[in-house]
């Protein structure tokens, strides 16, 4: 089976960048334009390495997985090459800033690399992921002495980082961790066992660095007690000389995909204990473990929006070659050209482009908390991010497995065959839904606190903003686009009537968060995805937005016409087939927690 | 991990085999109660095969799945043995005529078998699957000498069956098939290679009767030219004794799910050509074959249901066990006592009952169209199931992904990891929307074919139908089903409008019925869904419905309260979770083909 390797939409991409600078203001950010200028060249770099070393190792790491021997993880075939090159090309310390060995590019660059490398292999890209998080959780919580010896290594990628939270009893409920950490001396020795360690050990590294959750001696009960505590795989002896902790793996998963990533049932202290170094206050480590999984949630949006590029760019392969069929002619025809091929294609890309550009959005939006001098400014937009992050992990994620799902059908009986990479993509957007918070835990989040403690403020302020790209479209009934317009513009209005219900029901009704909760989040993910592709249409078309708006666009984000004609068309089928799932969500949403409260627990 | 064997519901069986056939007619055929007597000692005896000897090989299907030796085929190891006891045990034959061996049990009484053996095994169940349609074939074309060696055989299961139809060239397409038969006396030799061959070659039985088709030398070009042959693996010389045919399997494919069911590469003369007999007329191959694959689009609706079921039995039984998060009083809480599992269970299952009374209704009509005397009766029945048996293959093979899908996510990181069955489950259940059709092929039939054929007249009866048991639903806002009945009102309304719209417009607009049939189809799957849940509320509400229908009900669905409980919470669920997507389809299906046909090919 012909199978070309993954290559970075780039067109799609920097008109997406390009909209996710201009719509947020971050390009008004001190430097921003200029960071952004570098986009072409670092994104074409980033492509290049994506589709010529990481997308090749991708079959490799599903068939041959990385498996627990004796001396510790042994990776797939040409991971540890490939990894040695990638953080020594600077790739991992890309948003770092340059006083620390990095770039000091903009999320929203960041961003669009950790695409292509989900696209190319996610196994391998979920390695170097918490880098930029350990990073900024050394900086803030780390003592000088951690510091001079952890933070450029673990910045540069030359040694791995992972986080160490789950336990069999402590999955989403992190209260009951039992891991245990004694003092000794300056340090601590930890003892327990955590399991579902994402690239928990491996030869990819020197050293790794573990940041683990456990509780102390003295500590109060649940989740008040929890300690973060650093601790490495190999120890710096008083000569500098390394020694080995008392930490190693267990055991590997076999999981459903992404094989190619050692996920570990890891031990702490079989013998004398692993030694470990506080970080962060003493009881508070559930909040320093945050700053390390901030930018996770995002990243998971991003790697399902890689695997579903990756899974039209397979489908849209075979269906180019595939033959079914006869036209009028008489002549054999490419699948491509049945209908419904043409609508699963289109399905694919129009929800591909719209998670892409509201998780660049997001991206953008999180340079602008962070980097805007004008405090208010600054604060709407953390607002926002904090509002948005749910909805790009869980939404996108379902994205990405329906894509991928649509992609297995385009290739009919190939796509069910292990040779198939589409089939491998199927099996790795699975886990997408479910880590780094299942879609759930968003969307409680999204609902029962950001939603909730402000009483809705930021997510009218959202839907203000999605209802006025939606009134830059076309009114006119004769414009494809202007069914975009009356839908979401129809679409913000009820969302916002349901939501000033929840909140003011929400403390009367034990339930009703836990019921709809997750409808509320793909509802809104439906009309910011739509949102998103108005923009991008608005944008392409002329006559509603004025020529300044176009060059700017253009000079952005340099779509070609192939590209211009590609999002006009994704956003005229999102209005058709995608966005109409509103009125499925809406009419969920609207019954409340009764059809679920009142059902039978014991007869279910 | 802790998993229990596979466990028939006997009770929501049974309340959907006495509302199939009740509301069919069936009730009323000669001899049909009593076989429907027969019913709860062969269900009860079929749901100990399946948990007992099926449901623990389910697993070593997956680990060790069937392979290529240069003897041929090794299945799973315990499958030899536990199909000898199936076939013996007389799970074959049990539809057959008492007069053929068999036991005379009705299609809706083999299909809730079928849905057991699919819910324990699919791999495993997918190889007798096609005994009942090969001896219906032999019987109706068959020679009296290929009668008196195969028929008993086949039809007790004794020897397996397969069905060779696809080529590398030709899937979807069968205008394109290569494999040539040439004359040889009384009988044919057979050349070329078949892929996709379910069951192709294994050691389950003695022999294999493979069902191919291929092209004779005078045959015209096109679908018109093939024609079917029997191919024995195994040939019957003068004096009796077996000798090899020049058929064997090349390989055998590495799936992604039903791993225990050989797929294989099957070469057909690669020396002197493979004997094979004539079935049927020459050059119409393909209306025999469609007489053996006739059950198999309700089978792939049994199968998908039976593994929706297995799913949510994984998932309930985890969620009843799994603890995370604590309650007011600070006890640890099962997670089936939070809101967002108790919602993904109740859909779950909503949606799997839906699909088992839909399945089973067509089952049933099945039986009408076959046994009625009455030929008005009986033809309005064949037509009803024509129109059913593609929305039976599509829509409950969605749904049992759908299911599968929420099964894993119920079980959160567990269910991405290999030793947790449900993660079998959602790769097994990946294959329905694929095999014997795909889901769009199906679409197509209903809508380009059943619906068109007669300008929509059997939809129309069916939407009658389906609002008339709406109407026996209770009126009041106060009753919880009285939105069921409102919606599915409205609904029919709304579809019946659709498809007249289609109707009179398919002529002019060519890709009309392939850009909306798939959202066509799911649209009736979804009502129809809909309607089933509100004929099993209607008979367990007695106000609406009378002492007669309740009495009928309790006789033939003997609905313990549990049960009766079960039923209303799912019909209520529907109504509310499910039922709504009818909104999202019918607002894609009315936009018709334009956001399907304007978009550019070559941009996409």
């Amino acid at each position: 089976m012909a199978q070309t390797a993954y290559e970075a939409p780039l067109g799609l991409m920097q008109a997406a960048l390009a909209q996710a600078a201009r719509t947020t203001g971050a390009l008004e950010l001190d430097g921003y334009e200029e960071a952004l200028e570098l986009a072409p060249s670092v994104l074409e770099n980033a492509a290049r390495f994506a589709g010529e070393v990481l997308s090749p190792l991708n079959r490799v790491g599903d068939r041959q997985p990385a498996r627990c021997e004796a001396q510790g993880v042994v990776t797939s075939p040409g991971f540890p090459a490939a990894y040695q090159r990638f953080w020594r090309d600077g790739w991992v310390a890309m948003g770092a800033p340059e006083d620390r060995g990095g770039q000091g590019l903009p999320t929203l660059l960041t961003s669009v690399a950790t695409e292509m490398w989900a696209g190319a292999n996610l196994a391998f890209a979920m390695c170097p992921e918490l880098a930029s998080g350990a990073m900024t959780a050394l900086r803030e919580y780390g003592t000088a002495e951690l510091m001079a010896h952890y933070e450029q290594r673990v910045t540069s990628g030359e040694w791995a980082t992972t986080m160490c939270l789950t336990e069999p009893q402590a999955g989403s409920d992190l209260s009951t961790i039992r891991t245990r950490a004694e003092p000794d001396g300056a340090a601590w020795r930890l003892f327990g066992r955590k399991i579902y360690i994402s690239w928990g050990d491996h030869d990819l590294t020197d050293n790794i660095v573990h940041f683990v959750l456990a509780r102390t001696p003295d500590a109060p009960p649940g989740l008040k007690g929890i300690s973060l505590f650093l601790v490495p795989k190999l120890m710096p002896q008083a000569d500098g000389t390394p020694v080995r902790n008392d930490v190693r793996a267990l055991s590997v998963e076999h999981k459903m995909g992404i094989r190619g990533s050692p996920t570990c049932v890891m031990a702490f202290g079989d013998s004398s204990g692993a030694r470990g170094w506080l970080i962060g206050p003493l009881h508070d480590g559930l909040g320093c473990m945050f700053t390390i999984m901030n930018h996770l949630r995002l990243g998971v949006g991003l790697h399902s929006l890689g695997l579903a590029e990756r899974a039209l760019q397979l489908a849209r392969g075979h269906a180019r070659e595939r033959l079914q069929g006869r036209n009028a002619a008489g002549a054999q025809r490419p699948i491509i050209e049945h209908a419904d091929v043409r609508r699963m294609l289109l399905q694919m890309k129009s929800l591909t482009q719209a998670a892409r550009c509201l998780a660049y959005t997001t991206a953008a939006t999180l340079d602008v908390a962070q980097l805007a001098t004008d405090p208010q400014f600054s604060a709407a937009a953390a607002r926002r991010a904090d509002l948005l992050t749910p909805v790009v992990k869980a939404w996108c994620s379902e994205v990405g497995v329906e894509v991928a799902s649509l992609g297995v059908q385009v290739h009919g009986g190939m796509g069910f065959i292990d040779d198939a990479e589409i089939s491998q993509v199927y099996r790795d957007a699975r886990i997408g839904p479910i880590f780094e918070g299942t879609n759930y835990i968003q969307a409680q989040d999204l609902l029962g606190r950001k939603v909730l403690r402000d009483r809705g403020a930021t997510l009218r302020a959202l839907l203000d903003d999605m209802q006025a790209a939606a009134r830059g479209l076309p009114e006119q009934a004769s414009e494809p686009l202007h069914r975009l317009r009356a839908e979401l513009i129809r679409g913000c209005d009820a969302l916002r009537t349901a939501s000033d219900h929840i909140v003011a029901a929400a403390g009367g009704e034990p339930e009703l968060i836990g019921a709809v909760a997750w409808h509320f989040l793909q509802w809104l993910g439906v009309l910011a995805g739509g949102w998103q592709l108005a923009l991008a249409a608005q944008a392409l078309v002329a006559k509603a937005v004025g020529a300044q708006a176009v060059a700017d666009s253009v000079k952005h984000a340099q779509a070609d016409a192939g590209t211009a004609r590609a999002i006009i068309d994704c956003a005229v089928f999102y209005s058709a087939h995608v966005l109409p799932r509103i009125h499925t969500h809406a009419a969920i949403v609207t019954r409340g927690a009764a059809p679920v409260s009142a059902a039978s627990v014991a007869d279910l």
